[in-house]
C-alpha cells in the first residue's frame, strides 16, 4: 500500500478527495491519499503551491516523485531541498479553458468591445473591425498551451507569430525561437498573449525595448505568469500610448493588492488567475497514470526538466 | 456597353467607386457604373439600402437584374414594382467577420468578462468559469453566416444546436428544422444567436415564449436583425432575470433613438450594426461574377427567393 501526501489547500483538497481516490484504483494502483501523512510514510506527493513558505522535502525520507497539479511548477522547481522527479500538470481542461480565455480577449480587444460594453454617451459609430486576417498575433511560448492558443487564433484567421525556446513547427503558425526570433515574432505585433513559464531566463521577458518593438497601441495579454513583465516599463508604455490595453490575469502578487496601480488604471483589466483551471477530474486521471508509471519503473510524463526550471 | 445605377449612400459610393470598376473590366465585362444613370439606361442596379423610402422599380424599363450589396435584403425583397431576378450578397469577408462578432461575444459572455472589464470593488474572485463543453450554444438560422458561426463554435469546444426552415447536416452541430425543431433547439440553451434573414415568417420569433424554453440566465445575441426579437419581451425577460443579458446588433430602428430602453438597460450591450461588413474589395468581385452571369445567360448566384423572402 502506497501513500500519497495531498500537499496542497483545503479547497482543493475538497475536490480531488471526490475524484482522485476513483482514479488511482482505476489506474490498478493500490494507494491512499490524505492531507495527512506521517513524514517518513509518505511516497509521493500530490503538489498544489499554498500560502506557506518553500517546503522542506528532506522531510520526506521515502519520497519517490512528486507531482504538481500546476502547469506552473516555478513555486517548486528551485527548491534544493528536492532530488527526485517532480511533474507538472498538463491536462485537457487545462489547454481547454486557456484556448477559450485567449481567443474570447484576443476576440474582445480585436473587435474592440470595451468601448460597447461601457458606452454611456449612447455613442452609434458603425464603423466596422477589420477583419481578423489583417490583425496580426504574437504568441510567447509554444508549449501545450501557447500552442493549442496560437492553432485556434490561426483557425480564426489571425496572421499569427509565436516564440520558443526550440525551434517549432506549428501549422498556420509563423513560429521563431531564440534571441534574434524574440524581436521578429515581436515586430509589428497588434496583440502578444504571453504563455511563458516563469523561469530565470524568462523573467521580465517584456520590458521597455519589448514594448517599444510592438504595433502602436498594441495590447498584452498575460495568463503566463507575472513575472514575465516589467510592471513599471508596462505602465510606462500604457501611459506614453505604445500599449492600448493589458488584460492581466496573473501578477507578482496574488491576490493582486488593493492598492495595485493596475486596479485603478484604465488600461488595465485584471482577471484573477482564472484564465484556465486545472479540472480535478481529468487531472486526477493524469496523476494516476503517473502513479501508475512510478509503480512500474516506466518514465513518467510531463517531467519538469530542473534545470531549465520548466 | 452595359450600365450599372449604384444606387446606395454616398459614403458607400466612395469606397466601391474605387474597386468595382476593376472587378468588372476583369470579369470581361464591357459596363459602366455610376450613381447617376438616366432611369431609361439602367440595365442593372447596384443596391445598397439608403435612407429614403420604398424605390420605384418600375422606373428603370430596361432593369435586367438588381445586386444587393447586403446579405439582407427585407427592405427590398417585398417591393412589387421589382420584377427582375434579385441578389444578395454572400462574400467570404462577411462571413469572416460575422463569425468574430458571434465568437468573440459568445466567449465573453460564457467567460464572464463584463465582471472584470468593469470592476470597481476590485473583486478578486478566483472561480474559473465552466468549459465550453459544458455551455450549450444555439443557433438560429444555418445559412452562410449561421452554418459558419456554429461551425467555428464547434470547433471550441461548445455543444452548439442549430435550426434551419429546410433540415441540414452540420459537423459538430446538432440540426433541427420546422417549428417542433426550434422547441428542441431553445430548451435549456444558455446562449443564443439569431442569425435568422428578416422575413413575415421570422418575425418576432424570440418572444415570450421563446425565452421561457432557455436556461436561467441565458444570453441572448442578435446580430440578425431587430424585427427577429419582440422588444418588449425581452425586456420583461431581462427584468425577470429569466435572460441574463442581450448583445444586440440589429434594431427595428436604426440609429437606435437615444432615448431605447436598451441604451439604458444594464442588462444590454448595444452593437451599432457592426456585427459584420461587406467589404467592398471582395463584394465586388462576387457582383462582378453575377453581372458576367447575367451577361452570358447563366444562373445567378445567390438569388433571392422572391416566395420565401430570403
Ligand atoms: N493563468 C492561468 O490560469 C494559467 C494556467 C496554466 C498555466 N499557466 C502558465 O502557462 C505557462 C505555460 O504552460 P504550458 O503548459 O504551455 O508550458 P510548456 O508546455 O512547458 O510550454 C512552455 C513554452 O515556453 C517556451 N519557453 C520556455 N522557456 C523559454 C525561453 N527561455 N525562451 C523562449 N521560450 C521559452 C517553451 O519552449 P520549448 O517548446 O522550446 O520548450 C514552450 O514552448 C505555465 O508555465 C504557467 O506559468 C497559467
Ligand atoms: N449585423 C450584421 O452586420 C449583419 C451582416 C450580414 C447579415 N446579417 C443578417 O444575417 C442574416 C443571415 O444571413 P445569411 O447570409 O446567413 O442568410 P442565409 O444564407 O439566407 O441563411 C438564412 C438561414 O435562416 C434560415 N431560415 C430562414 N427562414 C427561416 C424560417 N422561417 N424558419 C427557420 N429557419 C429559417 C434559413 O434556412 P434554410 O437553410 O432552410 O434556407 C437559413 O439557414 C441576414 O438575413 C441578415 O439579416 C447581419
Amino acid at each position: 500500500m502506497r501513500r500519497l501526501l495531498f500537499m496542497a489547500p483545503a479547497r482543493r483538497w475538497a475536490e480531488y478527495r471526490e475524484v482522485l481516490p476513483g482514479a488511482i484504483a482505476r489506474a490498478g494502483i493500490k494507494a491512499e491519499v490524505s492531507p495527512e501523512v506521517p513524514d517518513a510514510e509518505v511516497d509521493y506527493i500530490v503538489y498544489g503551491p499554498g500560502d506557506g513558505g518553500p517546503t522542506d522535502f528532506a522531510r520526506f525520507p521515502n519520497l519517490r516523485a512528486v507531482f504538481s497539479l500546476w502547469a506552473g511548477v516555478e513555486t517548486v522547481v528551485g527548491n534544493e531541498s528536492l532530488t527526485v522527479p517532480l511533474t507538472r500538470m498538463v491536462d485537457p481542461g487545462l489547454r481547454e479553458g486557456m484556448v477559450e480565455y485567449v481567443t474570447g480577449h484576443v476576440l474582445r480587444h480585436h473587435l474592440g468591445m470595451d468601448a460597447h460594453i461601457v458606452n454611456p454617451d449612447r455613442d452609434w459609430d458603425n464603423t466596422a473591425p477589420p477583419l481578423a486576417r489583417h490583425r496580426p498575433v504574437t504568441v510567447l511560448g509554444l508549449g501545450e498551451l501557447g500552442g493549442a492558443c496560437a492553432g485556434a487564433l490561426a483557425t480564426l484567421g489571425f496572421p499569427v507569430s509565436g516564440w520558443s525556446r526550440s525551434p517549432k513547427t506549428l501549422p498556420g503558425v509563423t513560429c521563431h525561437s531564440g534571441e534574434d526570433g524574440l524581436d521578429a515574432a515581436l515586430s509589428d505585433a497588434e496583440i502578444v498573449v504571453l504563455l511563458l513559464p516563469h523561469t530565470p531566463e524568462t523573467e521580465n521577458t517584456m520590458d521597455a525595448k519589448r514594448f517599444a518593438q510592438l504595433a502602436l497601441g498594441a495590447v498584452l495579454l498575460n495568463p503566463g505568469r507575472g513575472a514575465l513583465v516589467d510592471d513599471e516599463a508596462l505602465l510606462e508604455a500604457l501611459d506614453s500610448g505604445q500599449l492600448g490595453h493589458a488584460t492581466l490575469d496573473t501578477f507578482r502578487e496574488e491576490p493582486l493588492p488593493g492598492d495595485h496601480p493596475f486596479w485603478a488604471h484604465p488600461k488595465v483589466t485584471v482577471t484573477p488567475h482564472i484564465a484556465s483551471e486545472t479540472r480535478p477530474d481529468t487531472a486526477s486521471e493524469v496523476v494516476a497514470e503517473n502513479l501508475r508509471r512510478a509503480e512500474a519503473g516506466e518514465p513518467l510524463l510531463h517531467l519538469v526538466d530542473r534545470k531549465l526550471g520548466y
